[in-house]
Formats: C-alpha cells, structure tokens, sequence
C-alpha cells in the first residue's frame, strides 16, 4: 500500500473524508459573545435543565450529538463509530453524554486538543476502510472544570490575568466517506512537548511550544509555508499563549499575525466579557469549528483552514505535586475542495 | 475500496499487523502471583524509585515503552504513533510516563478497556497505511488508584467481597506492519452499556454485560462459535462478573466457561493473596496480555485468542452524585498464524 506518512508524523488521506453535518450547543456567557450567530443552540440555563454540572454537561453532549445527526438526516444506526473526550475526570461528560445512543464508542483523552485529535482518529478510520460515518464529539463546561481543576466555585478565588475561561459548550461533527466537502485532507498529531510552566493558570505559555512543534513539523513535513492556509486556528492559546506562538515563528523569519486565529480568542469579546487571557475546554475549539468556521468554510468566505488544536494535559494532582504542564497540538487540515474540483 | 466492516460493528483488517514486541512491568505482589514468571520486571518498590505513586505510575510506563521497544529491537524514532491511556484524571499516568519520548501520541480512555482500545487503534492505524509501527501502553497502579477512586489509603476502609485489586503494572506492546505475528485479525469495539449498577465496589457486575453486548456481537457478526478461541480472555471481570458472563452465554445455550479465562482472576492467587474479587485496572490486561498470552502464543500454547477488555466509565464524581456505572468492551482477536500459513 503506498503510505499515507509525509515526513515525520504527517498524514496525507488518500480518500478525505466530508464534513457531512455538524453542530454546536453552548451556554449563557457564550451566546453574549460575538459568534452568537454561529450557534445551533444556547442555553441560557448553566444546568442545562440537570441537577448538577457535570449531568449538565453530559445533556450538552448529547444535544450536539443528537443535533448534528439530524443535520446530517442521518440516526444513529448510520454511524459506526463515534470518537469523543472531555476535561472531566475519567472523561465522564462524554460517556455519560454517549450513554443511552447505541453507538460504537471510542474514548480519546487530549484535554483542549481532543476535538482534532477525535477528528483525526474519525478521519483516519474513514480513509482507511473501517467506516462510512463517523463522529467526533467533545464538551467542556465552566462549572464542571472549575470543580475538578480549581476551587469551589462559591469560594470566588481570583483569577490571574494568564488565566483563561472555560467554555460551556459541545461540538459535534459526522464525517463521511462521501460527500461534498469541506474534507479532512492531512493531520498532523502532536508529541507532548513540556518546556517547564509550573503555573497551571497560565496555560496558554505552557501550551504555546506544543503548537509550534507541531505547526512547524505541519510546515516542514508538506514542504509549504503558512500562507498556505486562509486561517491557522489554534484552540486555545488565548491571548498569552497566541503571542508567544507568533513570536516563536517570528524567530524563524515567518509572521503568521495575518492568518493566525485562536477559538479562545473569537468566542468572547476580551474587552466587554470577564474572561481575562480568553476562552479555553474541549467545548471551546469544538463548537468554533462546528459552528463558525464549517459555516464560514461552505459559505466560502475561507478556502483552506489548519485547525490546531492545543491540550494541557496536566491534571489537578500533578499541579499539587508541582509538576511542570505536559502540553500537545494537534493539527488537522481543512479544505473546502479537493484538488481538481472547481472552487 | 472493500468494506473492512463485517456486521454492525467487527471489523476484519486487510493486512493483519504483528506483535513485534511486548513488555510488563509489575509491583510486588503482582510479582508474588501465579504468572510471577511472565513479567519482564517486578519491583519491590511501591514507588519505583519516585516521590508519589502517580510519578510510580508514570516511571512504569516509561519503563514498560523503553522495554517493549528493546524487545522489537526499534528506536523511538521508529515508532509512528503510540495509543495509551490509564485511570487517572486526565490520563496523566499517561501523560508524564509519555512524556520526554518523541513519539507522537494519542491519547486514550476506555477505563480497564483502555489497552483493548489501544491496540485497536494502533491496529487500524497501520492496516489503514497511516503507520509502519505503533505502540500500545496502558497502567494502572494500586495506590494512586485508591488516592483516586476511594479512600486515602491510611483511613484503612475495608473492602466489600465484590471488589477488586487493582494492579500495579503496565503493558506495552508494539504493532508492525509486517511480521511472524501473533497477528491482529479482528475488532470489535464497544458500546456503551448501562444496566444500573450503582455499587462502585461491585464494577464486575457492572461490566459483565457490555462484556456480553461485545462478545456476542462479535461472534454474531462474524458467524462463528466461542469455540472458535482457544482462549476467550476478559480483563478484568472477576470472580462476580465473570460468573455472570457465563451465566448470561448460558441463557443462550451457549457454554463459555471451557475457555473462558479472566486477567482478574489469572494475576493473583485468590486463595492466598487478599484480592476479593480479583485484580483490576488498565495495567491488569495489559501485564497479563504482553507477558503470559503473548508469549504462550508464541510458544504454541494457544492458537486464537479473543482479548476482550472492560471499562467502567465512572468517575469519583458520578458516583457521589449516585449515577449507575456505564460499562464498555473492546475485543481483539489474536491469531498465531494467518489463514493460510503454516502452522
């Protein structure tokens, strides 16, 4: 079989998958941000109609799940397997979520980055035979995260101005072996790169190399520059993190401040909502993709997008045990055509 | 392209990958058990040299990916992508025992399934031609487990008769492309199943029928009998799930119990090591998988095994707040030669 590895650890698809259906379901804070308009739904309830955060959570997932199925005019018999993660311990937002549908689970775990790293598995089991529809679903919600990685929320801690703020939200996306577009042509997985933040509210600087290693592997491995893509989103740096990322590839001569965007930058207005560095959770990137960019991609205001997305993968022990923020990006490619169909 | 998709959710690869090396590392009592001369390492340590045991648990992983690559004779730098997954919040066992590697790396949660999932992906991952190489890791160690799930391990609570030990081990192997097997013919991934157990001290209830909705999904996809294995090995059921298992095979006439075996119930002596209902744990299946199955297999002890591994996709959370525990299975089979080959 002729291989689908283009230097190090890029993959070229030799039969890209279709974005078929997708969608997002996000809360209160969200839908007062300036992709409001890009949203299935926004629930104005942080319970989501539950009796505590993290079955909130779950009915998010679900929603988004059940929502971007019926984009797609497809049930869940259709889909042969679904590919989904989020930031709660042993991932119970999304089994609980998943729970209930009859659907062929598998669990990934890549903090912020488990959209496109589910992506990249969905993809790659629809490039390689094993399915003709495929999910990937990821959540993340502010209470539930605050609980398990930081205080009470009634203790009212203050946050530092590193800090990011976790979106509440779900986004869903079923891909195809067929259809017509936008498709998954490359990915890029990350290595987990750590170069020593112990400071586990500052997660964009720990993040930040991961996204550089990856991206300039990305770069490296196909030969282009970043002028290639009409957007590099990362998801999510936030504000710390996005201008450490363009002073690294600054360093090497390459500005990408022109097509750069980061998901935990657009979701919130910084000047009009409290999130102090920006957005951050495994809700944030999902549900920019799903709603937001995908629009934007088949209304064909962007032909090209990299969608990079960013995980800490630290957990609130290793931070008690002072350990440094182990940290990966992974990078999926996003074309509205394929070559040789007509833009 | 042929379908790799044989029923509703087996897959049979076109081009079966080879176990080209294994390794286990283990604690001591694991290294007091019945398959003490199957491990590659046993430590005596608890702490394996470090400062807590979830630094134990990662310094395990790393040793048990550095083993297993020695044994197959490849570098680091050979290995495409490596698929692994533990217990702990935010797979962080995972995490730092990956990290300082350079190898690509998925993340992974099934709960005790995890290593299941692992090869699964692996196995797709180089069937599909994304990958001349991929490894699978999995651990679970004991203390950090209680820390995490239970009770701090001071506090002395004792444990129900239902419960299980869980592990101090992890397993890695790697998957090749090409190579004199055993090879990885089939996969079945798992559904989520939830039939209501709410009692965390009894997950062996819990998992024993997404072990029943996997296995006899798989035969039926596949058209064939149990008798088909040699060996049909869940991980970890223990003696309360796996009574159940049987019982549930034999309300369809079906007698399992021949060849049946669980990695609860083969990693310790039940008699005389105090483990209840047996062993558990990511680690458990792992270590019994790529120390006493792989290598019978290779010394002609069993021709086809089934290695079809539990989760319990609860969190320390969802069981306060009383929710049931959902429960899923990933079978593997495993041949010794391929159809064709001399045996």
């Amino acid at each position: 079989m002729a291989t689908k590895h283009v230097g190090r650890q890029t993959l070229a698809l030799s039969a890209p998958p279709s974005f078929l259906g997708h969608a997002c379901v996000v809360g209160k804070k969200e839908g007062e941000g300036p992709l409001r308009d890009s949203f299935d739904m926004i629930n104005n309830d942080s319970l989501f109609g539950e009796k505590t955060w993290e079955k909130a959570e779950s009915a998010m997932v679900k929603t988004a799940l059940e929502t971007a199925l019926k984009k797609s005019s497809l049930s869940q018999g259709d889909i042969d397997y679904v590919f989904a993660g989020d930031l709660l311990s042993q991932c119970s937002g999304t089994s609980f979520g998943i729970r209930g549908t009859d659907i062929p689970f598998f669990g990934v775990y890549g903090a912020c980055s488990t959209m496109a790293e589910s992506l990249a598995l969905a993809a790659m089991c629809l490039d390689g035979g094993f399915a003709q529809h495929a999910m990937a679903v990821t959540s993340s919600h502010f209470c539930s995260a605050e609980r398990q990685f930081r205080l009470p929320l009634e203790y009212g801690g203050q946050r530092p101005l590193s800090a990011q703020w976790t979106v509440t939200g779900s986004g869903a996306a079923v891909l195809s072996a067929g259809g017509p577009g936008p498709y998954i042509t490359h990915i890029t997985p990350g290595r987990i790169v750590d170069w020593g933040i112990t400071d586990a509210s500052n997660m964009g600087a720990a993040m930040a190399p991961a996204a550089y290693d990856t991206l300039s592997t990305h770069f490296s491995d196909l030969g282009i520059s970043p002028g290639e893509y009409d957007l590099i989103v990362t998801g999510d740096l936030g504000a710390v993190g996005s201008d450490i990322l363009i002073d690294f590839f600054r360093k090497d001569g390459i500005d990408i401040s022109k097509n750069h965007r980061d998901c935990g930058l657009m979701i919130f207005d910084r000047d009009n909502q409290d999130v102090h560095s920006g957005g951050s959770g495994c809700g944030c990137s999902a549900s920019v993709l799903c709603g937001y960019l995908l629009n934007g991609m088949r209304e064909g205001r962007w032909e090209k997008i990299l969608f990079a997305a960013t995980g800490a993968l630290l957990s609130p022990t290793t931070t008690l045990q002072g350990e440094s923020v182990p940290s990966i990006c992974c990078a999926v490619s996003i074309s509205r055509h394929l070559p040789g169909q007509s833009a």
